[in-house]
């Protein structure tokens, strides 16, 4: 499992679209907030590996091509947290 | 944007993975409760168009296949009009 703590520290690049504490502002972005990590951690592999395409999909791509494995549990683990 | 009660009437299918409250047990489903409607309505659309697979998009694939766009529009605003 990941780690909330370091997955915080990891997260300043998510902040403009998924706010300070994983609620939007604009809704086309999803809210994070208290979403669970195992699925977090799926849709972040997911756009990693060129599975998601579409919409916001190359964006995300882009941001998460240079996050390891660890990288991703931790900012599930982080975005879990946070209450919805 | 869609009808929430038209939503709830067409969820039923929706509820063996993503609770009667649209929050999960299983932690590999995302909770959808709260989420935004315009969020959900673009996860459907991408299901349904093939624009996600890997995990279990192929079993959303199958289950949304055969809705109409105003069918994920009320379903949109069903899961966004939960309290999450």
């Amino acid at each position: 499992a990941g780690d909330a703590a370091a997955g915080k520290e990891k997260s300043a690049s998510c902040l403009a679209c998924h706010g300070a504490s994983g609620k939007v502002s604009v809704p086309m972005y999803p809210n994070l907030a208290g979403q669970n990590a195992m699925y977090l951690e799926h849709a972040l592999q997911a756009y990693k590996s060129g599975g998601r395409s579409g919409g916001q999909a190359e964006v995300m791509r882009a941001y998460v091509s240079g996050l390891s494995d660890a990288d991703i549990a931790d900012l599930a683990a982080y975005y879990a947290s946070l209450k919805p």
